[in-house]
Order: structure tokens, then C-alpha cells, then sequence
């Protein structure tokens, strides 16, 4: 936890936003696998985290901002409980360190919601994400799951605060790219060939438990990088594959980190990997030199997009305008997936409260494919921090398919494309915060070039 | 999966124990953590994967008693699910991997369902553990939260299939044994004065990873022994201190094994850690030779609880007569947990059907404290596999309520007691198939006694 003067600021902020109603926050509970009690990684709800610093499964709070009331609704242990899973600070104590001094009953959450709605105060609650959180709005509010309305006024509060990191929160995430580029690092000193997917991913969990980090989300650990999500490890890596990897770290502050490399089973690349690895290059440092504070995201997206194109046209894979292929979507063949998206309590920061608001500003997203998959297209601020991440991928199956449809023909070299059908995906990813004049790489850097990685193996 | 007759052979059996009517099988969603597309481990429901051997998410399944119809509902991958996750087979070819010729799309599992009710068919469904399941049945059935009333006829025809394993679910709980017993020697050697119990929980977890297993439950790593679910590993293990050790594996079919350990933090036990080491052993081969077909387990935990009454009595910890010491409850002091649970495609095996069909055969469960958290009391039957896995534990708040209470005082000596009060706890498990005549360890052997223990610890 931030010292107490940290919560109280956000919610002395937060009040700020929301004209008048009670704010209703909803904990995270635990989940049962395949029983009730076989609960596997619990993780508290990021906004809760955010403005009550609390862990504890179980849990509910309201901020109602006609009196300035601050409540926190939860259970003591029973003795029951202390025998079977240990003595902990109460929550009254945990409570006043969240600087909130009124704990009640989680029983009395439902009295209060009900006494301050029948005296006409608005209840403005957010979008739900787990089943868990419908059931009990459905319960409070009595109303049906298709009548939950979240308050659009308590998202874009939300958003206004969370997007910009502070100083203190810089650090936890610093420290969660930190071990994040470990995490990297071991991977490519540990893989040779003939082993298997999931050894990799063990020693990549392993780096970062064994520093006391969670996983930030499940990883990608494949020599099928042109699968974009990809949660299969069962194949064994050879000699000429390339071993994609995406993962990241969480501190126990709940703060993440998020990156991706690419690199081969064997000592070196193969000539024509090195042609694409270059290419993923361009497209990385040429994002990352136009971050600054008031560029649109999606002009760097763009960017990245275009430099794909032309590198792409040298190697006759492609052919025609790089701006009006960009446009059309024609990229997305090869690149059919976002640059980026924000980074903080969650990896994808804040996707719960919805892309529109949180990298849109409240414009509408594009259908496009490739395009669509965009997370992030506002206005960079100072403050905010985000994650680099273009990729070049020769998917067969949408190879095939766009082929059979003869899409993009003026764009695309169909029979040229043939020749990498087997060649797999690269992607290269690293965490940036966008700083008053441009940006900061955050973390310990991981090799992002050919040669980089080749002598990072030669570490093993 | 197994081969499609084992399906086909268990679906068959089930329909001889359910007398008519429709039995409907709910197969489990992933689960987001804290955005809805940030899922960490997904897991299949057992009795589904039980009866059709299928992993993927989002399914659900019909078996009509009265025609014998087997249907399985789901939907195909679109080609954008395709590009993000990959080409696999199809949910027909699945369907007949499990000797299932219908698959329908999801939606129209509930026009089959609300058919058959009309048609005055009675629709069995299985307890919930997850609200997905309560919001399934619901919109399914018509009916409230309140109004769910789970079949007895089918849970106790699951139970009496799922609870006697054949002989190749014997080899994959032998293989989920094999690499859980990996876990503990890993553990055993790496352990060293001044490391953190988050270094050991990483060092388990990869021991099982790296060998393409899953956890089959969250591992209790912890210098706290005495805190029984304990899932906090913060704390720094220091010479002097026993590191406390439950963790298992579960295998790619699904099958758990589920061990535990206790050994010191230095090279060697104290000789007050040996005393009580002791005791736990003495119990625990107790239980063991007491194994055998027709014996109610029930008998086995009595037999192990007064084992350690005799054995604190011989320390001046206890007084009195072993039998009514047990059967009045005080041993629970110590020992304030069952002596072992079923154990198969669920770690705690079928523990969403209900322990009182599972482990007691219908039959009331005690309320008494310890007694009342044993999962397993039944008659024992060849092919039950179960852990045994008895414990002596200084629970310092239970300790100080106890003697608060006055309670026992004819049985324990609470002013020797205080001399331990900061001893933490032991527990050994291992895992135990039932055979003709005895039983028989599943799984290699992993040290037990306190000379074994050091001895492993020598191969650090």
C-alpha cells in the first residue's frame, strides 16, 4: 500500500468529478476453478485497489458525494477463519490505513444503497466484468442483469485520474519492468533446442516469482508467434524456428509490466528472419521517436503501419502507396493488431471501464480490421504510460483466406507472401512513459536487435 | 483425452443410475481476473470432462434418458478467433473424439431444454460452484437463485462412476503423483537459511511446469505450518524454523496428485522438531497399515487421532484415556483437520457434488470442530484413491482460546502446551489407492521420516 495520504487524494479528486450521488465500488471475491474452494490467483478489482489500497477478497465501498461520506463494507475473520488461513490486521486497521475511519458490515451495503436511493440520490456504479458483480448489482439496485446501467459520469471520473501516473506510481511500475526485462532475459539464455513450450514458460513464471511477482497475465510462450494469443505450449522448439515471447511481471503494489521479444531456437537468425526482425525494428523505434505529449496515437500507429509498408514494398511482398494501403487496411495482413495500449494497475490499463473512454476520449473506434484492434488513439499526455508493440506475422489461414478473396491485390504480392507462409510472427515490446517533452523507456532494456539477441544467447 | 469407448462406456453406466429425465451437463467459462479478457488458468468442470473429455470453454451438454439422445452444444470459431488463437479442430471432430455424433449451436440449448420441460421431462442438473452456473440455470430453467435445486439421483449416480478409478485413470493420477513428488524433493534441496517463501513456492511451481503439468491446487509454502490454508509467502525462512510444504500437479487429462512435506530450514531437525516429527509419522503409518476395502475411514481417522493423543501423553502434553480424549474432540487442538480426502480429476475430489454424497455415502456429517472437517468418513472400495495426511499443529490463537475456555482441562496439560506455542506445524500426505486386500502409494516415494528428510536435504 501508498501511504494513506495517497487514497485520500484520489477520492478527495474523484469527488471532484461526479456532480452529485453515491459512488459505488464493488471488491473482487474469490473464484472456485472446478469447486468452490479450489480458488486459484486472486486478484482485487483495480479500481478498488486503486482508491482503497485494500486486498481483501469480499469487500465493498461507497464514496457518496452529497455528505462526503467515506464507507468500507466488510467482514472480520471468525476464529475459523484465523485457524485455518492465519491472523491478519483487522479490517477496521487495514481500513484506517486507506484512511477511512467507518467499517461496517458487508450485510449493511444493501440497507445504505437502498435508504440513499429511495431519497432520490443517483447510484452510479461501474461496468461489471465478472458475473459476480452483476448478481450483486442485481441484488442492491433490484433490478434485472439488462437493466445495469453503468455511469458514464463515474467511468470518465475514473479515466481522468488513473490514465496520468504519479511519481510514486512510475516506481511500481519501474519495478515491475524491471523484472519483466528478467523474465525476458532468462527465456532467451534458456532456450535450446528440442525443448518444449512450457519449459520456457516455467522459467519465464519462475523469474518472476522467485521475486516475489506475480504473473500480469498469462503468457505467451510459442514457436507459433503468427497465433497472437496463444496459451498453448505443447509443441517442442527446433533449430530455424523463432520462439515468441509476451510476458510480464506484477508487483505486489498490483502495478504491471508487459513485454514482448522475439528470438531463435537456434545461436542466429536466418537471413530472411533478419529481413523481418528489421523490418519490426523500424516500425518499434520509429513509434517510439514520435511520442510526445499531444500526438494522437493513432498517427503513430499509422506510422508504424506505413514504415511495415515500404520495408515490406523493398522486399516485394507488397506494392502501391504506403498511406493509401495504411488507409485502406491492407497492412493488417501482416500487422493486424493495435501498437499499443495504456499500462498501469492493470496491463491493459483500465479495459474494464471500456476502450472508447479510456483510449478514445469518448470517439467512436474504427471497424476495420486491424485497425479495430487498436486500444489506444487519444492525445498522449504527460503521464501516461503505454506499451510499444508493432509486429510482422504471416498467418496462413488469413493469408489464404484474403487470397481466395483476392482483398488488396493492388497492395499485395500474393505470390511472394507464399514464400514466408511458414515463417511464423515477430514481435518486439517495451513500456514507455510519455514525459513533458517526448518519452522514457521504463525498466531495464531487453535486446531488441538481431545482434542484441544473438549475444544475449551466447550468455546461456 | 482417452479413447472414445471409455466416453461412451461411462455414459452408459450413467444413464442405468438415473431412472428418467434429461441430465444436463454445464462445462465451464473462462474467467476474467480483473478485465473480462484477462484469464488466468482456465479449467474444464470435472464431471464434464468426466463424461466427455472436452477442455474447450463455453460448452454445455445434454443426455436424454428416456431416447437416449446425446447432444453437445457450443459454436464454432469464427476466422478472427482463428487469427487470435490459433487453427484447431473443430467442435464436431472434438465431439467425435468423445463418440458424440450431434453438436448443435450453444443457443439452441435452451429451446432443447425448455422443449423437454414442456414435454414434462425432468431436467437434472448438478450443484453450481461458480455464478456462470447459477446465471445458466436461471435463464435456462426459468427459475430464481433460490429456485435451484440440484438432482440428487444424478449426483449420486456421478459419485458412484467418478469415485472407484479405473486402471488408466490410475496411470495418470501415478503420473500427477510421479511429478507432484518432483515438487517436494526440488523444494527439500533448494530451501536454505534466509530465503523467501515466494523463492520456494517458485522453485515447486517450475518443478511442475517445467514437466508440461499445471498446479493442481494453490501451494501452501510456508514456515507457518500451523496456519493450515496459508497462501502468504512473504516471509523470510530462517535456521531454526520448518518449512511446511503442500503442493500437487495436475496433469494434461485433468488428474491431481496432492502431497505434502515438512522439513527443516537448516541442515537438521531439533530434537523437539524430532519429537513431534515423530508423532506425525506414527500417525501416519498408523493410518496406512489400517487401509483396506470395507474399513470406514472414518475408523482410520479415530485410529490416527488417538496414535497422537497416546504419543502427546508419552511428552506430558496430554492426559487421560486416548479413545474418549478423541472421541470428546480434544486431539483437535492439534490435529484440528481431517486425515485425508478422495483425490482424482478434482484435488478434493467431486467436492461440488456435496461431501455428504462424496465422503459419507449420504450420511450426516458431525459438527464437532476437527472432526467436522473430515471430508472422507465412508466405507472404504477398491479403486478409491485418497491422501492420508494426519497433522500436529501449535495454533497459538487456538491455544489461548482454549485454555481461556477452560476447555479439556481433563485432557490437555495447556502449561506444557505454552512450551510449544511457537513450534508452528507438521504435516506428511501422500496419496493412496485402495486395492483387493490393502493399498498401495501412488507416485514415488518422497521422504517421510526425519532421517530421510535430512538425508535429501544433504543433495542440495
Amino acid at each position: 500500500m501508498f501511504d494513506k495520504s495517497t487514497y485520500v487524494t484520489r477520492r478527495e479528486n474523484l469527488k471532484k468529478e461526479v456532480e452529485s450521488g453515491i459512488l459505488l465500488f464493488l471488491g473482487n471475491e474469490e473464484q472456485g476453478l472446478h469447486y468452490a474452494d479450489n480458488c486459484f490467483r486472486y486478484r482485487q478489482d483495480s479500481t478498488f485497489l486503486y482508491f482503497f489500497g485494500i486486498t481483501t477478497p469480499g469487500l465493498a465501498a461507497v464514496i457518496d458525494i452529497d455528505n462526503g461520506n467515506e464507507i468500507l463494507f466488510g467482514d472480520e475473520l471468525s476464529m475459523d477463519a484465523i485457524v485455518w488461513m492465519g491472523n491478519q490486521p483487522t479490517l477496521k486497521e487495514k481500513a484506517s490505513m486507506a484512511g477511512i475511519s467507518t467499517v461496517l458490515p458487508y450485510s449493511e451495503l444493501k440497507k445504505y444503497i437502498s435508504k440513499a436511493a429511495s431519497k432520490g440520490q443517483k447510484i452510479h456504479y461501474l461496468p461489471t466484468y465478472r458475473d459476480e458483480h452483476k448478481i450483486k448489482l442485481s441484488d442492491l439496485l433490484n433490478i434485472t442483469f439488462e437493466q445495469i446501467n453503468p455511469s458514464v459520469e463515474f467511468i470518465k471520473g475514473v479515466v481522468s485520474l488513473r490514465k496520468n501516473k504519479t511519481e510514486e506510481e512510475i516506481a511500481e511500475i519501474e519495478k515491475a519492468c524491471n523484472i519483466t526485462a528478467e523474465m525476458h532475459l532468462a527465456a532467451m539464455r534458456a532456450l535450446k533446442d528440442g525443448m518444449m513450450e512450457y519449459e520456457i514458460a516455467s522459467v519465464v513464471e519462475a523469474a518472476a516469482k522467485s521475486r516475489g511477482a506475480e504473473l500480469s497475465f498469462p503468457t505467451i510462450a510459442t514457436i507459433n508467434g503468427q497465433t497472437l494469443h496463444n496459451h498453448y505450449y505443447g509443441n517442442k522448439a527446433n533449430n530455424g524456428r523463432m520462439f515468441l515471447l509476451d510476458a510480464g511481471a506484477e508487483v505486489e503494489s498490483g502495478y504491471a509490466g508487459d513485454m514482448s521479444s522475439t528470438f531463435p531456437v537456434a545461436e542466429k537468425f536466418t537471413s530472411q528472419q533478419k529481413e523481418i526482425y528489421k523490418i519490426q525494428n523500424n516500425m518499434h523505434y520509429g513509434a517510439i521517436e514520435a511520442l510526445k505529449p499531444g500526438r494522437r496515437f493513432e498517427e503513430v500507429y499509422d506510422l508504424s503501419a506505413q514504415i511495415m509498408v515500404n520495408d515490406m514494398k523493398d522486399l516485394g511482398l507488397m506494392k502501391g502507396d504506403a498511406v493509401e494501403a495504411v488507409k485502406a487496411g491492407a497492412h493488417a495482413l501482416f500487422y493486424p493488431h493495435g501498437l499499443g495500449h495504456m499500462m498501469g494497475l492493470d496491463v491493459h490499463d483500465m479495459e474494464n471501464l471500456g476502450e472508447v473512454w479510456v483510449g478514445y476520449n469518448g470517439k467512436p473506434k474504427s471497424t476495420q480490421f486491424g485497425r479495430k484492434s487498436l486500444r489506444l488513439a487519444r492525445e498522449l499526455e504527460p503521464g501516461f504510460v503505454l506499451t510499444i508493440e508493432p509486429g510482422v506475422y504471416f498467418i496462413p489461414e488469413l493469408i489464404d483466406m484474403w487470397r481466395s478473396e483476392k482483398r488488396f491485390e493492388e497492395f499485395i504480392n500474393y505470390d511472394e507472401v507464399e514464400k514466408y507462409k511458414n515463417f511464423g510472427g515477430i514481435r518486439n515490446e517495451e513500456d514507455y512513459l510519455i514525459t513533458d517533452d517526448g518519452s522514457r523507456r521504463l525498466g531495464k532494456r531487453i535486446p531488441v536487435f538481431a545482434e542484441e539477441v544473438e549475444a544475449e544467447k551466447q550468455k546461456a
